[in-house]
Parts: structure tokens; sequence; C-alpha cells
């Protein structure tokens, strides 16, 4: 429930606003607009707060309810950013993650090499595939439980956080070191597993579904949390279009969307979003740009000879200079000021409600 | 016609070769790879040339033609990046363009206030449509010809040149002083008046279709550039996809994919992808970062109160501060040196012969 | 304005505001639903209707204003089909329409060939290109004028009206003998063609855009409607979306959607939807099946060695079999009464003041 | 691997290549084109059949390879309809399926009522769904196990056979007496769950994704049968595009593809596809026309109190006129011969190699 208060509304005003509310169990949350203050009510305010009562305070103009679906998700309930912890390597509310790595694990010598190599340019978490979701059955369906093992002793050896796919629930044993799982995009809406996740605490990379709406993604999302994981990151990894010059077409103005309509951290894959490593690079600055909040990238010690995604994989040597204009990139726009981290606005709650 | 040759070939069987082909009336483009050379061939090679002379000079290792169907738009025959001169106003091989203005020209007033305002904040040129392309026959049609000459006004009172759409060949008289015809979205593909403008020698701002591929677009150019009119700059401005939470889907990774196949300018306008104002600022950054040529962004001064597209437009105010980030993000990319002028290479030749 | 009367209103109360409308120069549409009565109002309202006395009337329950932004072309004042006579093949209204023949005229002894074949199979009328969009420059343009007296030829050796594609208004001059005039997909936003062809008295053959909303259609017959030609049959010939089996995704919902929401007639193209021959059949018998008023169909007599979409074209024999489905199918629609012809429904007066 | 024959290739060739080939524990499929024969070899042709032997046999003009990614799901390598038994109603060959029933389960009485209706009108399968996956996590998710009981009461009663979504693998022992399982589209790359959906013998219901391609679609199913399971009904459902007047749009044209393609039938569901109770009824028709081995259509008793997507939902009488109608159509399609049976041709085996 939102509140609009009336134009004159005074500080003691809020602050009886305020003991009421807190005395019902209920938590406000205080939006100051240019003109008007409104007050996002969070709890249970259908059964706990009598709506005319509310109404008959003297400094409440109107009563609204939000209509967006996504609640816990929603910025307008929560204004500040959600920053997420996977083992130490933070993600949102001004720090910028770099996950990197192969699109697949491959052996112990290539995801150690890489990790070193990426880690080495800057990079804040190691990504790999042990189980990999292929079109064809007959493709390399990745190393498994064998990969993730892999994956472990190249985070032992250079410290990285890591960052891998869950293909079913039912390997969730296999993730307890894991610290960051990432539901891939063909998973988005596999809700049953969602609901699984929202039980357990680890951090998730929430991939946009290749043709799901900035809305169901929050949904998606909305799952994880109404099942009690508010650690969730999400990523935007291109939507299926019909142009073919790239794999899919990526989105980056749902950067923008998404950090108005939620508190969750959002990260760019410009890899899968292109499928051609040379044109990783300025889309990787264009996300940066836009105000992302990591970038996940694919890095491959020799991409001709990878298993899979070989031509959307980039080199250390290549990798170091994305860190390099990213970096480049984020101190400009930082220094420039356009980009501010902007507090909600009495503007968006009302849109919230209406849309 | 491109000639790859021997591994083996030594600087003077290409001066040999540069003779053989100027001696008939050809002008030979030579591509140096890491380990190969290319050799681009202009002219009428298939009349002027015979293939089988060609492949017996001991040097040539293949004779290759380019399936892409544009030529003359083609990066692989002409290598440097086009500039096109639009009153002064530069465009593409270095030359940053800030188009800006309303979306339609509504008085004498409103157009020279924005006009002074956008050339303060930094523009090169001023936009603004007269000949207003509207989904209704209801809505507001543009003042046509009479809000031409309000621009022209504009135009002389600030010496930004203009930039204006043009709906139909017949009026094409009006566009006499006007420095840069805009072929608008839904014109991409009239091919009747892409020829007719072909005749002309004015620089061209072409649009993509709302659901045209990178190579319809370059084809649409090829139609221009077929009827004798080289000075064209291409425009991305978002394309038709199934979401919602933005007016368009804007296509960012367009830019690079057209760095590589032509040699035309490529500018962005984020004001009709995104649709919304409050967005335009941080895609106008991540454009600058993707390596856009020029910006197209919609200024108005009173945005709530605009006859068409107000709710894209933004401020004066908000201009500046856009224009600010541009260049430092440009500074940026530009310092890490992550998006270098890169020569034609003979990959890129290999590809336009294979796709 | 559409007014929704009281349950109990009697059919004196409808001859009293039938007589009160006409008296101020209005047209009441009575449609009469299930449970209530609506009756939509076609002239100056706003100006001749004050609502206040109307909403004093003691039979009036609610008063609504049509949301849809199409007027002309809304099924809501406009009940009845139109029926659109080209020539004396009629549209629309129970009409079936069988438009066949080749992409492109191509010389005399095809087109006549063609047009004696697709005859004696049943076709109504001919179609044909004279002026070809072509992607390329460097593709087939057409025979232009050339191609036009060669069909026209071919009419009067058949009797079968013709309808042929303009693609520049200034060709208005040349289509004087043509019976119905195709507006293409990428001219259906050509707002200034419209308008001209709008104030012709021609039939209107007007194609869906490639990724044209169904309301934008409507909009664009609305341009052509509201100067003044009513005489318009709408197209649906496949959209784009990211499926590459087919040329385009043919959106045979359209039939439906437009049948509801507009009382002009509707024509399947299912040639260039699938852009694959052996596709055709199927696709004209399902477009029959959905209630359709039409098909336009390319035949030509050697597809191998078209000029033009060959691989889409049917053969004379093959159409043979499909105008024979065709009929059987709409018999078996039409005696299984599923599909029936609905009056206009109160539910439909209110979808379209709501949307 | 395919064999094409020399045109002059005699019968008593053909018995010696089969008799060589059988020798060698393969099995070939000949298939006779107007002007050649070719013969697909299915069994492990790399490891038992020596290409070079092959290639001098004198009646062999080449031998090819099939590119299409799918093998089991090949039409070049099965050319006979698959039918698939669930229960006793058959699917595919000649054989339709009327599977009819509400969205969700609601309670005994609806699932019954609804049961011995669709019955009574002809349908020869109850769908239902249990477990429903919902966009959001506050929506009714289906009455789960309970559900699946109250399912398999009204499948005593009637005597319908039942087909029903699985969400989750952990689930399937519920499933044991269910007759077909249900993959839904949110679902169709779960390839974990395709997986052990493949080792089971039940006939399976593979929904194609939102934005899935049919080439996605046939290796999703190839996915269960490289598992061992080939009794797999396609279901095309909608696609997401840019069109909201429907839900999705339907594509029929992708009954005339996967019928060329592959053995496995093909089913067509209009009511999540349109998403529109009022154009259920064209679409079906329209399906029952362009060849469909059978529909799944969603009916209510009381559509406007459904607990999930009432609008869709048609009423047990609405559906009597649909059977009849498709009934109608299917025969008048049958007499008329315009789609017909047609054996593997020669014409196709080639585009499978060289696509």
């Amino acid at each position: 429930m939102i509140l609009i208060l009336k134009a004159d509304t005074t500080k003691s005003d809020i602050a009886d606003l305020k003991n009421r509310l807190e005395a019902r169990g209920l938590r406000p949350v205080i939006m100051e607009g240019a003109e008007k203050v409104a007050v996002g009510i969070i709890g249970e305010t259908r059964s706990h707060l009598p709506a005319d009562q509310i109404q008959a305070l003297p400094y409440v103009e109107t009563i609204r309810r939000v209509s967006d679906p996504y609640k816990l998700a929603n910025r307008v309930f929560h204004p500040e950013d959600t920053v997420v912890d996977a083992g130490g390597a933070l993600t949102g509310g001004g720090n910028f993650s770099l996950m990197a790595g192969p699109c697949s694990i491959e052996s112990r010598e290539q995801i150690v090499e890489v990790a070193k190599a990426v880690k080495a340019a800057g990079a804040t978490m190691l990504r790999g595939g042990a189980f990999k979701p292929r079109t064809s059955p007959y493709d390399f369906q990745g190393l498994r439980g064998e990969g993730l093992k892999l994956m472990l002793e190249a985070k032992r050896e250079t410290g990285l956080p890591i960052v891998t796919e869950i293909m079913s629930i039912d390997h969730l044993p296999l993730f307890e070191d894991v610290d960051m799982i990432q539901v891939g995009a063909r998973s988005m809406q596999n809700f049953e597993m969602l609901k699984e996740l929202g039980k357990t605490k680890k951090p998730i990379l929430l991939k946009r579904g290749l043709s799901a709406t900035i809305k169901e993604l929050l949904m998606a999302a909305e799952y994880i949390m109404a099942s009690g994981n508010d650690q969730i990151v999400l990523c935007e990894r291109g939507i299926r279009t019909y142009e073919t010059a790239t794999r899919n077409t990526l989105d980056l103005s749902a950067i923008a969307v998404l950090h108005e309509r939620t508190h969750l951290p959002v990260v760019i894959d410009p890899s899968h979003a292109t499928g051609v490593a040379r044109y990783v690079p300025s889309m990787a600055a264009a996300a940066a740009a836009a105000g992302c909040d990591g970038l996940m990238i694919e890095v491959h010690n020799n991409p001709a000879a990878a298993l899979c995604d070989g031509p959307q994989s980039i080199t250390p040597d290549e990798f170091v200079k994305v860190v390099r204009t990213v970096k480049a990139v984020r101190a400009a726009v930082s220094s420039a000021n356009a980009i501010q981290a902007k507090p909600i606005s009495v503007e968006q709650v009302i849109r919230a409600c209406a849309s």
C-alpha cells in the first residue's frame, strides 16, 4: 500500500504516521518528492490496516495499491540498492563485478589457466559451465559433476569466487561450495526450481529468458524472493529478434528500466548476446556506460579449440583491454555525473501504482 | 573481385599486380593481414579482367567474388571511413555529430529557442520535423512547408545546419536549403524515393526500418549510392520486438556490425528507440561508448506541451548533461584505446565473400 | 458516441431516440445484444449533441466514446460488411475473391498464358507485378509501365479484372485502367501516398506491413478512408518473426481479429507469407477455413524460370487443386455453421470503448 | 547416410543393394522419386559401411550425409507417420485427436462435469492442469497432487485418457496413471527433464517454446527420442511476436513444415495461441484445414469463474460446434484430396542433406 500525503504535510505529521504504522507491525518507507511525500507500507496491510482509518488521517491525500505484480523485487518498497555478496565479490550499490571465464569447463589445465589470467586482468568472479544446456543431445553436455570439482580447484588456486549454472534442482547438493548459482535463460521460468532456490541462501544469477519481458524477469525473481532468498543478480543476455547479424539482440535499455523498477543489481552478458567475439568489447563498454552493475564475459585461452561457443569467446589479452576500457568508461560517467544514484521518486511510485 | 595472394608474395609482386590492374583501368585496394595479403579490385572486373589470366599470376592464391549484395556500401571495397559533410557539420571518420531539436516544429519561438539552447550545449546540427509521419490521420501532421520555413529561420539565427524528414519525393524542391535530408524508418524501403534521392547531392540520414535487418538497411543505402549519392549517414533508432517496457528495442550491437561491414557513418537515436525521456541519457552514453559516429536526440523546451512525442523529449538542461557525459565517455574510450580504427582485415574480406 | 440503453428499454423508446438523433442530422446504428441495446451515433456528436441532454433521457444507461483511434474503419459505426467491387469482382460480405497470377509480369506470353490458366481454374482477378519493390537495386525491378500495358492486354484477352502494385503516387496516371491498386507491405505507412489514394475512387488492396500491428493496419486504412475512399480490401501476408523455416509467419488469427474490429474485407496471401510453394496449398485451405474473404496466390507457368519469387509460386495445375480444396472447405464451414456472420454485439461496442 | 542412385538403376540393382546393406545389419529405406531413387540407411554406417566400397557400386551416383541435426525425428530416416497411442486415443497417421478440458483442475465437480461434456461432444482425451506454471508466484498454482487425483477420477468416470503437464521430474511418480505427459512451452528446453522423460515409455505432448524455432522444437523431441522414447506428439501453441491483439501468434505454417521434416504428429492449441475464446473456433477450423493431427482446446463449464485463463476457454456448447466444424473441414479437405499423405520424396532427402 502507498500513501500520497498532502502538499502541506509537516515533519511531525510524518513522525505521527510512522508511529501509527510501526505500532501495527508495519514498516513505512518514506519517499520525499519535489512536491509531495509518498509512503510505502511493507507488511500485511490488508489485514492490519483498515483503509478507512488511514484515509481519515488529515495529512493523507490518497491511498493507492501498487499494481506492479512484483512486490518484493519492487524498488517502491525497497528504495536502496541491494548488494549481493558472493564469496566476498559484491555486485550492486556501486559495486561492479567482473565475471569471466570459459563457456564450459574442459580440463583442469584450461580452467585454472583461464582463472589465473582473468584474475590478473581484474575479474572479481570466475564463470564456467559444468552442466551445459545444449540445443542438441549430440553436442558436448559439459563435464557435469566432474567439471564442478575442477572449478572448485580453480577457486582454491586463485581465490576467485565462482558462478556456474544449475540445470536441475536435483543437482543442488553438488553446488554447496559454489558462490553464486546461475539460472540460465532456458530455466528462467522453471518455477519449481526457482522456488527451491528461494529456500537456499545462495546468491542467484538469474538470466533473462530468450523472449522474456522485463516484467517476466522480475516475476521470476519474485518467485525466488517469495521463497525467502533476496540475494539475486539479474542478467540481460540478449533477446530473440528477427535480426540474424548477431546471435541475439542485446537490450541495453533494460538496464535503465530495471534500475528504475527494482533494487536488484543488473549484470550484462555481451558474449551470449552478440555471439561474436569481436563485438564483445564495444558492447561491454556500452553496458558500462549505461550503468550496469557488472559484466559476465566469456574468456577462453584458445577460442578456436573451445568445445562450446568458441566464436563468442575473447582471449585473456582481449579481456585485459575490455577491463581497462570498462573502468575508464565508468570513471568518465561517474565524473560527468550523468547517471547518478537517484532516490526513489514519488513519480516512480505513481507509475508503479498505475501501470 | 578479391584476390588472396600467396603467403610468400613480395612487395615487388604487389607492385607488379598494381601496375597490371591500373593499366586496365581498375583500382586495387591492398589489405595486409597477419599472414596474407588480400587485394580488392574496384571497377568492371567481369569485362576487363579475364579470371584465367589473373589466376595464372604466380603470386595469386585464389580469386573470390564478394557475395554480400551491397557493393558500394561495402567496406571491403572502400576501407576508409566515409565522412559526410552537411553544411559544415561532419559525421564519420572520427567526427562526431550531435543532432538535437524537437520532434516537430511547432512555432517560430519554439524552434528558435530550442535551436539556441542546443547550440549552446554543443549540438552540431538542428533536427526538427516539418512533415510528420503519424500513425493516425487525426494526429498533428506537422506544419509541413510552413515548418520548413521556420526551421530555415532557426538555421539563420543560429548557424546550425539542419536535418529534417522528407515524406514524399514530390516535396523535394522545398528541401533545397536543407543540409541533410532524413529518410524516416517507415520510408527506408520507399525505393522510388531512394532512387530520386540518389540523384541529388544532398547528404541523407537513412533511418533503419522498424523491422529491417542490418543487411536490408545496407541495401537501402545501396539504392541511394547506386543512383550516384554516397553522402549517407545510417541511423539506428530501435527495432520492433515483443518487449513493451520501451517503445522499441535499441540495437546497439548494430554499431559494431555496421562499422565492420560498411564505411558509412552510424548515428544513434535513443529518443525514438526508448520512447521514454528518462532512459535517453544512459542510452546516449552507451551508444557513445559503443563507438557511434553521432547522436540524434529529441530536445523540447516544454516536453509536457509538445504536439508530438513529448514523453521521449528531454529538456535543454538535460541535454547539457547528456553532452557532457557523451564527451567524457568518448574521451575515456579513446584513451583506453579499446575501439581503435581498424584497417580492413583479410578475415573481413573472406567473410564478405563467404556470407 | 455510443449509448448503452437500459435493460427495460422498449421498441418505442428506441424509435423515440432514433427520431431525436435524426432530427439533429445524426445517424443512429442500433445494435441489439442478448441483454442490452447499444446505439452508435455517427456524425458530429461533439457539437450537435449535448451529452447532458442525452444522459437525461430515461432509457439511456451510459454514454461512452469509442476509444479505438480508427473511426471510419470501425465496425462499431458500420456493422454491415463492406463489399468491394473491382471491375465486377466482389470481395467481402460473403463474396470470395481469388486473385492469382505471377509475382512479376515478364512477357506478353507469360502473363496471358497464366491469366487464361488461372481464369479457367476459377480465379476472379489477375494479379501481377509491373513495379516491383526489390531489396536490392541490382535485382529485376519489373517491366514498370511496359508491364502494366501487358497486364491490360491480359485483361482484355480474359476479361479478368486486374490488381497490381503502385510504388509511387507519381505513377498514378498509369493506373487508370487498373481495377484494384495494391499498396505493398513496405508502403503501408507511406502516408502521403495513402492520402492521395484516398482521393481516387479506385479499390485499394492494402497489405499489412512486415511488422505492422493490426491496429496500425487499420490506421493505414483510416488514412485512405479519411480522404474519401472506402473501397479497401485488407491483406495479411505474413509478419516478421524470429522463425526462419518460412519467409514470414502467416498470422491467420488476424482474420478473426479484423472481422471483429472492422467491416472491411480481409484477404490472405499465403505465397509471400510462407515463401515456399509447397506450403501454399495447406495455408490457403486454412485461411479459407478461418473465414477470410479472398486469397491472393502467386501462380507461374514455369516457377523455376521466374524472374522473381519463383520458389513461392505454384503452377496452374496446383492452383486448380487449391481452388477445389478452398471451395470444399468454405462449403463445409458454411454448412457446419460455425463461423456465421454475426451482427455487431453490445460486448464488441464496449470493447471498442474500453480498449 | 543417404545414397542417391543413378537414373538407370534397375530393380535388381536395388535388390542387390538391399541385400548388401542388410547383410551388414543396416536397414535401407527406399525412396522412389520422379527421376531418381534415394536410399536412406539406418544404423551404424560410419563403422559398418566403408564409403569407398559403397561408392564403387556401379549404380550409386553420390553418397550424402543428412545435415539436419535431428536424426531420430527426421522423416528422411522414418518416412511413415508415427502413431502415438495414449490409453487407446491415437494421434497421427490419419488419426485425429481432440484433447479438451479446463486450463486447471479446480474441483471434482468441475473436472467430472467438463469431462462428461467434452466426451459427449467427441473429445478423445481429457486435458486439465494440476501443476500450473504461472508467471506470478502469487497466482493460483494448481491443485498439484490433489488435482491429479481428481483428474484420474474423471478418467474413471468417463473412460477418457488424460493428458496433463509435468513441471518437475521429481513429480514423475505421481504420473503413473496419466496417459500422456505434457511438457509445457516453458519447459521445452528443460533438457534434464527431457532426458528423464525419454527413459519412460509414456507418450509425451511436447509444446513448442514461446520463442522456439521449429528446429529447436525438433531438437527437443530428439532429446526425448535419444533417451529411448519415440511416443511424442508435437504441439504448436502460438509464438511470441510484437502483435498484441492476440496473446501469441499462432504459427499454422508450422504444420506443413513439421509434416515435411518429421514423422511425429502435430497438434494445435488455439486456446493458448489466441488467448481469446471467441477466436478459438475459427483457428481450430483453420488448423484442421492445414492438416494437423489433433487439437487441444480449453473448455470450461463456467469460463467467467475459471481460476486460470478463463478468457480463452470456450463453453461445452461452443465446443460441440467446434467439433462439428472441424469434422466437416477434415472431410472436405480429404475429399478434395489436396493434402494427401505424400511418401518421402528424393527432393526432401536432398533438402535434409543440404540445409
